[in-house]
């Protein structure tokens, strides 16, 4: 029995798309339990009993919280290995893994930095500040990433989709928030439009109600 | 073959640890390779070429290299599962990658913070108040890891070291550049105390000549 906290548009995507790529191999379902940030559940005694970071995503297996995206994305992968979700051999797997970190790491905080910028600084010079770097921080990223990408064939990993496919997505989707307009970086909106197109990734979109619309020219 | 580019004091520390650990448990050897960061040794064309974020740790196997803590460890374990690294129950050890992920995305980043605001912000002003928050925030990381030792018994996962013991002495050790007194944080210290004197550990000790002094009382 999975249950998934998540966030509309939040990394929570990331194995939000995971759950529908094992459900569409395996047949493996799991319930979406919808946070909204807005109302403050993730404040709550009970939520911050799972996550007392009070973060999305939990995944709530057989009961038990596992907070983290890195530790469970690997360890939907292990208990669901017909998913095919990140390579077998090793060092492959290890380079997928030293990825994921990064787009964890480096890649997701400098976007928080953007877009919560008052969780490292008070004044509003100060967060302006912080806000500027780090938008331009983010855009090396979002290259990096249209770098990796350009291997895609169709998706990361080739045939099948992962983890790494869903991230692409939502750190380009958290660009348009960032000022960065997904048509500069064209490679990666190519390659993460067909991401979106595949079916578990659709109906993982569809549950979250969420585009790659966020970018809004400045009028 | 294994050769580990590390830096004295820096977070490499974690899998310079867990590579004396594996000597210990296997015989198994590394060659470590000092990275000059004042040299600025991590910039040049060919550190570059293994990790273009120009960071430590590179953990290079067989030629090939590897970044990113998380996955090296994850790499490291799995190759060396006599060494008992981390659990090998598949739900304990999505627990101990999930605290491991913490600890690299949270914890680690909060000091970086303090130690680093110019990577975050540029004025003086907006500088002296990222260090001043994440001094804070870096104070309660302290905190939630010294909560988590209490279980450690001597060590974090029992009789066995691991990374976790590592990340533990390198994070308490950043606390006296940010001002905080290891003093205050009792239980941690003495846990990381313990660590200290396990035989692998003092080795990577000595080999990066660091001690847990980095904290200097105000005059």
């Amino acid at each position: 029995m999975l249950e998934l906290y998540f966030a509309p548009g939040a990394c929570s995507f990331v194995p939000h798309a995971g759950l529908e790529i094992i459900k569409a191999a395996t047949g493996e379902t799991f319930e979406p339990k919808l946070v909204k940030l807005h109302k403050a559940e993730h404040r709550t005694p009970a939520y911050l009993a799972m996550n007392p970071n009070g973060q999305v995503p939990v995944l709530v297996a057989d009961g038990k919280p596992l907070n983290q995206i890195v530790a469970i994305c690997d360890y939907l992968d292990r208990r669901f290995p017909k998913a095919g979700l990140l390579p077998t051999d090793a060092w492959a797997r290890a380079q997928a893994m030293s990825q994921l970190a990064w787009l964890n790491n480096t890649a997701h905080p400098a976007f928080s930095h953007v877009f919560r910028p008052d969780a490292y600084a008070q004044t509003d010079a100060a967060k302006a500040e912080i806000k500027r770097i780090a938008a331009g921080n983010f855009h090396k990223c979002l290259e990096r990433i249209q770098d990796w990408a350009k291997g895609a064939s169709p998706f990361w990993f080739g045939a099948g989709l992962s983890f790494h496919d869903a991230y692409s997505f939502t750190l380009l989707r958290w660009g348009g928030h960032a000022g960065i307009d997904p048509g500069t970086l064209p490679g990666l909106k190519a390659y993460v439009e067909r991401v979106m197109a595949a079916a578990p990734i659709a109906a993982a979109l569809e549950r979250e109600r969420i585009k790659l619309d966020t970018f809004k020219a400045a009028a």
